[in-house]
Parts: structure tokens; C-alpha cells; sequence
């Protein structure tokens, strides 16, 4: 492991290879040999799970309910709703055929021509179709309002570049779909789930967001509004209020208390794995994974230090007892007493991993009372007493969270900038952080902005004063400064 | 309701039809357009989420980890291991192409024919494949060993007739994939979670199973050993012993303790929300689901009787302390004072949901300190007094679990028979129950018994004690008895 530490690239020098690498060695996901398609590897998985189940917790607070809808899509189901089709009918896997059949020297299988499909078929790449295509049945009266359905599922869009957790063509999230009998209610909706983002990103994955809405370039094809919350490391979560788009498209009508028929207003809301890259990115370091406690699948590793059975015996005595209060404290702990692998080996290993806490208890410690803690988010190292250990690392790692929110929150806000120069934002764009610039809202500006550094508008934040001003570009009148950046 | 109630097919009337009805009115799934693929409703869903947390609990507990592999195949995979390709490569959703393009009359979306694969995907019918292809890179040394992954996931096998839950082209599983050094350890494996497959069933869903082993026929494409448990009323979860065929497939090779390479040894193990299916035909009944209160979403029902607001206002200031207090026991209740249906309404929906227990509270009640108590599984009513009306509910609950366990038990043990005459088997088998026929242990028997009769041989039953016999059906020597039935 000291070995395969050595080759981890540091992320100073290449970042791009630092984050692929870490990616890997910490267990977290592989390419798979299907193109585009990640191996999501236990770890990696773990961490998952753990954002999902308190990202459902908060949804359903919420009173929204689970439900699943089919995997694969009519063709002309992605039609119906005009703008939707061109943001995103482009890249979609398309199942032609529902048969093979054995080949004819019988070593091997083939399509089967005959099993040739009437129409078409997509792997859904976003739900609104079939689900508003579902709904149109389940709505009749302002009384089956609202629908509140989240689906976690997965969901492919072709990529030729990949990498792993950012861009890949198969992907995990969950879609929120819900519908309205007004546009105020559908309106609250999508800012209510935009909320929950943030919260979650703050509280449990300490990363500091920005929240705003998206300019209309950028909107989700078929939304009147998205709001997003922007991290300055890439990743987002958005929410989009749909209007009545889907509800005319797919013929969803119901009777008002005033017993007219009226479309229903729709939302829609999605995080996805994307979410890892995020997480991984904004915290982690040369040594590798760092997690923030809430999310971390083991908070704390004990390592024995030893010379002989004996001795291991009497520490694996006394971490018997530390391990059960811990774990009933509802804190996850491994003990590491395997013999096959050296200590050294094993404090790597659990760096990279990104466990938050480590505990070494040797033979000396034993005799003294005391326990060296080390803690990953600093690697500061101390000697402390055996005695209350439980409840010291307990309020450590309450300490950690914090201290890993805060650290990104310092590093994200030395890296906002208001920038009222479009040669200097050019020469300093390259570097990452977030401008904050006025902008005409024009679709043009924007364009040109894009094309000429590769930065886009990430949104207009809230929660910003903001005064008008001249576009930095166009130099035109601009009614507020906007988030621009460009991707990590 | 009553209305619609009505329109519930009585289930000795028409099962079939008794089921399909049930699904759809209980609001557990519908079939959606796309063809074979169903919607799982929230309700029904939250049914399945109870299923999936608990069995994934009871897998962790035996050290299984969760991941995520591919949802496509390469084509190529599929016939590596010359077994499964019979068993699975039929019906099959094949990916051809990864994009679209708008129509000439730009309206609509066609694919694009230069976007088609070099090689086609497959949707997954199931994973050893792309998982086996996977272990490759993640086993050198028996110190890799074991590994236990298991997936949650969508799966598609094309179907032509389906049912909701019992058949339908894409359904939602769990997938165990263990790697094994020896094969002693992988048959364990194998077996071990044939047992938690079992407890699950019986512990939680109420519905006693018979575990054995299938015959060669019946087995798994792939498998030397298929483990199962069988309940009457069609549905079974399985464990395959998978021996090396996929390590050999697959180029799977380890450096055992004596530093020699070896193939690992492979199992896997799977149920589907087809369990659904067999837990509503086990214990519903004319008036609806029927649920073992450890799987339902909403375990208490309170309803409110009242004339006036003055008397409602009195009703939900006495509930809510009642629907703190169980909400504080781990028990999930709905109270439903919405002033738009009927008291008789909610009853027969409630019903028709199979919500265990069903509390009615009217003035009267409030007078005396009293409230109605409804059961679920008996139909049955009785008054009893508010105080201390938490313990009684929380107690129902447990004697309910029970008894819908030992009705289903009862049902079940009265519907096994021992049968010698293939005559009598062929009048009696088409009547439904479990058979227990001496046969001979070839598949031309078996072949012939399916041919005349639609019934299939289970599983070779364990725990059942055995004595030599005559095959019914050939008269050859049996070692054993197996049960035979026919689908429900």
C-alpha cells in the first residue's frame, strides 16, 4: 500500500489523473468493459446508500411517496413535449429487438430478425414522458391532487468521454415527479426540494452550495424555471417547475373545485451519483479519500500494535469493550486485527479510504491508560486517555464535520469573485473559482462567453444582494451579477 | 367503494380475475404502455421498501455488501458459459443503436442509423455474466476471498403474457453473486441464504415454505446445485450452487494457500417482487389484501365518527395522544378525518388496503372511554377501553402476524397429499395442492408428467422424511418422494 500510495498523483500537479486514481484506489468504482458503464464497487456503494437513505428520509418528511415506473420509453412518448425532445432525444440507447437466437455454427448468439420491434424502444434517460403518460390516469379531480412520486432508479444517456461518477453513460439517482392542481403549489414544490439539496449538501455531505436559478439556456428541456444549487466542484442538484408543459403534451386534465378542466402543473427533481464526484472532490487530499462523518461507512478504524499473541489477546480484550459502546452509540467501527498486513500498511489503506477516525492501541498504551487518535480530515495525532475514549470520539467526530464544512466553506468563498472585466475574467476563468459577473440576459452573451472561455452561467444566485450594472461583455444595461464558472 | 367492492371478483369465483382485480384496486400496480412492463404505485411500493429493508438487513448480517454492475451486456458475454446461454439467451431486449435524431418533417424522432453498435447490449436477464467478468480483475489470491456482493436492481426478460408481480418483462430483484475459494464454502453460501430466504418468508410475510432442491430440469442455466423455497401459491425465492462453471467461463483464477491456481467457486441468489404476487394470493381474501402487519405500510387506521365540529375537534384532541404514543412503539398509523367520504367508504378502502387494525372513535365512545377495535385478517370487532388501548394494539399486532401465519400454515399442511396413482394425481393435481409422488430421477418422467399435466416436480423437499418407493408414472425404482404441483 505504501507502494501503491507513492503512485497516487498529487492533486496540485494533475488534478484530473489525482481524482481517476483515487477514485480507484480507494475502492470506490471501476470502468466496467461495457462502454460508458462504471462498476460501482462496495465502498463506493456504501457511501452511496447512506446519502440515500437520509435523502429519502427528507423526502418523505416531505410526504413524498416511492413508486417505480418502466425502464423503457415508446420512441414517440419523447415527441410529445416539443422542447423536451431537443434537450434530450440526441443520446439515447435504443432497443430495436427482444430476441436472440443461437448462431448457426452454435457457438455463439445472434439478434433474431424476426423479433424485430413494432416501434421502438429507449432506455429512459429522464422519466417526465412515461410518468405523465401514467399520471393522465391517476388525475381526474383537484382531489387526486398533488402527486408526490420519487423514483430511485437508474437511467442512461450515451457518452463517448467518461469518467468515473461525473459523466458516465448509465448512472443511479432518484427523480422526483410530482403534480399540482396550481401553479403557486407546483412553484413552492420546486423550491421546497431545492431546499432539501442544499441542506443535504450542507449538513451531510459539508459542502458548501450556492442556490439560484439557471438561466434559460441552461434550463432543463421542458422546464419554465430550474433552480439549482451550485457547488463550486462541478456538482448540483436542480429542481425544475415544468409549468403545464407535460400536463397539455400528455393530456393530463382535472376538474377544479369550480368543476372545470384544468391542466395540472408539474415539478421534477433529481440528485444523481454525480453526487460522489462532488463529495470526493471537494474534500479529499494527496493522501486520498476524505469523508465527512455522516457519510463515512466506517467513522472509526482501530489498529492493534503488537508483538506477540499474548499481547494481541489483552488488546483485543479491551477494544471488545470500546467497539460495543461505540457501536452502540450508533457509531461504525472496524477492528483491524488481521495478521496478515503490517500496521503501516493498514494506516494507509484506512487513509486513502478516508476513515475519519483511527485509533492504535499498543501494548504500552495498554499500561498507560491511553489511545493515539488520529484524525483524517487534519492527520493530527494525539495521545489520550482510555478512560471516556468513547465519548471523546463521539464529540471528534461532530468536531470533523464541522471542520470539513468549514474548510470547503473558507475555500469556496477565497474562490468567488466579482469581476466587472471580460479580459481579466478570461485570463483568470482557466484557474476555476466562481465570477460574479452582470450579464445582459442575453442568450448571445451567453453564448459567446461559452465559446470563448468555456465557462457557463451556473445561475443567478439567491441570497445575494444585488445591484444593476453594465455587462462585462456586451456592455449593456444588466439587472444583477449571475455565477460563472467553469467545470472542474 | 361499496360500489366498486363489489366489483371484486369473489376469489373462489374466478381466482385469476379475483387477482388481477385486487392489484389494481388496492393500488399496488397497474400495467403501464409499454408493453410487459408494470408500475409499482406507491403503495404497492412501500410494501416492496419493507421487503428490501428487511432482507437487506438480515444479508448484512451475514457479511453481504452492496454494489452496482452494468445494466447492458455485451452480446458476447451471454455465451461464454455454455449452460446459461440455453437457459437465458432467448428473450432477451437488445440495445442496437445509442442515438436519435429529429424526422424530416420535424415532428417526431427516428433512430440514427449511423449510430448503430458494433457489437449489441443486452438488458440484463440476470448478472453472473458482466459480475463474473468483473471478479476477473478482483481475485488474485485466496486472501481476496470471499466475496460477497449483492445488487439491487431492474432486470428484463421479454415476456409475451404477463401478469402484475408474477410475470412482467422488466421486474425489480435483488441479485447475490459470492466468489468462493473452496467449494465446500460456496455450497454454504448457497444454503445459507436459501435459510434467510426462508425465515424471511415465514417470519415476515407470513407464508410457510417447503426448502429443497430442484431437479436437473428445473434447475438455474448455469447451476450443478438450484436450492428453493417453495410456497403453495406459486412463488419461490433461489440459491445456486454454481460450482466453477462461471470462474472457468470467465478466466476466474486464484492463488490458493499452497500458491497454485485454482478456479473460484461461485453462487448466487435472487428474489423478485414477484414475492408480491405470493404474498397476496396467500392471505387475501373477498374483501381485499389481507398483510401481515410486519409488512404493512400503514399498520392502524384510526377513524373518526362524529356530527359536528364541536365533536370532531374533541375526537382528534383524544387521537392524537393515542397516535403519538403507538408512532413511540415503532407503529405506523394514519388517522383519517377528512371530511369528503364517507365513514363506510373509508372502511371498505381500508380494507381493501388490508391495513391490519382499524380503530373507530365516535362521541359515544369518547362518553364511555371506549373504542372499536377492527381486525384485519378475522374481520372481527370488539369494544374495548381506551386506557391502555396502545399495549392491546401493539399486542393484536403480534397475535395477528401469528395467526396469519398458522391460517396460511393450516392451508398449506391441509393441502399436501401423498399420492401413489399417476390416475388419481392427473384427476386431483389440476385442483391445486402439493403432491408428494415417488419418482425415478429422470427427466423423461418428468417431461411426461409436465406434457400431461402442466404440473412440474417443485423441489426434492427437505426435512421431510423419505422411504424408498415406486414412480407413479414408470414404475421404475425412487429413492425419494418430490412434490409436484401445478402454477396457481
Amino acid at each position: 500500500m505504501a507502494k501503491e500510495l507513492k503512485e497516487l498523483t498529487k492533486r496540485s500537479t494533475n488534478y484530473s489523473e489525482w481524482y481517476n486514481q483515487l477514485v480507484v484506489k480507494a475502492d470506490l468504482a471501476e470502468q466496467s468493459d461495457v462502454r460508458g458503464c462504471m462498476v460501482i464497487k462496495p465502498y463506493g456503494y456504501a457511501i452511496w446508500e447512506k446519502m440515500q437513505r437520509i435523502l429519502d428520509d427528507m423526502f418523505k418528511q416531505t410526504g413524498v411517496q416511492n413508486a417505480y415506473f418502466p425502464l423503457l420509453i415508446p420512441k414517440s412518448f419523447l415527441s410529445r413535449e416539443a422542447e423536451h425532445v431537443e434537450g434530450f432525444a440526441k443520446e439515447c440507447a435504443v432497443v430495436t429487438h427482444y430476441r436472440l437466437k443461437t448462431n448457426e455454427t452454435h457457438d455463439g448468439v445472434v439478434v433474431d430478425p424476426n423479433a424485430k420491434l413494432e416501434e421502438e424502444l429507449i432506455i429512459r434517460p429522464t422519466s417526465e414522458t412515461i410518468i405523465w403518460n401514467t399520471y393522465k390516469n391517476w388525475i381526474k379531480s383537484y382531489r387526486d391532487l398533488p402527486i408526490l412520486c420519487n423514483q430511485w432508479c437508474n437511467v442512461m444517456r450515451w457518452e463517448m468521454r467518461t469518467r468515473l461518477f461525473l459523466r458516465t453513460s448509465e448512472f443511479l439517482w432518484q427523480e422526483g415527479h410530482t403534480a399540482h392542481a396550481t401553479r403557486e403549489e407546483a412553484e413552492d414544490r420546486a423550491k421546497m426540494m431545492l431546499k432539501v439539496y442544499a441542506d443535504f449538501a450542507e449538513r451531510y455531505m459539508a459542502v458548501p452550495v450556492v442556490q439560484g436559478v439557471k438561466s434559460e439556456t441552461e434550463r432543463f428541456a421542458g422546464a419554465l424555471d430550474t433552480y439549482t444549487i451550485e457547488a463550486m466542484m462541478q456538482e448540483r442538484g436542480t429542481s425544475h417547475f415544468l409549468g403545464q408543459n407535460f400536463g397539455k403534451a400528455f393530456d393530463v386534465q382535472f376538474l377544479n373545485k369550480e368543476n372545470k378542466p384544468e391542466y395540472a402543473w408539474a415539478t421534477s427533481w433529481g440528485v444523481s451519483t454525480r453526487l460522489m464526484g462532488a463529495l470526493i472532490m471537494t474534500h479529499s487530499d494527496d493522501n486520498g479519500l476524505v469523508l465527512p462523518p455522516l457519510l463515512a461507512p466506517i467513522q472509526v478504524v482501530i489498529i492493534p500494535i503488537y508483538k506477540n499473541e499474548e499481547q494481541l489477546a489483552e488488546i483485543d480484550a479491551k477494544v471488545a469493550g470500546i467497539q460495543e459502546k461505540l457501536q452502540g452509540m450508533g457509531i461504525s467501527v472496524k477492528y483491524d486485527n488481521a495478521d496478515n498486513k503490517r500496521p503501516g500498511f493498514k494506516f494507509a489503506d484506512y487513509e486513502l479510504k478516508g476513515v475519519p477516525v483511527r485509533l492504535v492501541l499498543g501494548a504500552r498504551d495498554l499500561e498507560n491508560g491511553t489511545v493515539e487518535v488520529m484524525r483524517r480530515d487534519t492527520l493530527e495525532k494525539e495521545t489520550v486517555s482510555l478512560e471516556g475514549i468513547e465519548a471523546y470520539v463521539e464529540q471528534l467526530l461532530k468536531d470533523m464535520q464541522q471542520n470539513i464544512y468549514q474548510k470547503a466553506l473558507d475555500f469556496r468563498n477565497a474562490h468567488i469573485y466579482e469581476c466587472d472585466n471580460y479580459d481579466e475574467f478570461k485570463a483568470r476563468v482557466k484557474d476555476g473559482g466562481f465570477f460574479l459577473c452582470h450579464w445582459d440576459g442575453t442568450a448571445e452573451t451567453e453564448a459567446r462567453i461559452k465559446e470563448e472561455t468555456q465557462a457557463t452561467i451556473r445561475c443567478v444566485p439567491y441570497g445575494y444582494e444585488q445591484t444593476p450594472g453594465t455587462d462585462m461583455v456586451s456592455g449593456k444595461p444588466a439587472k444583477c451579477r449571475v455565477i460563472i464558472a467553469r467545470a472542474y
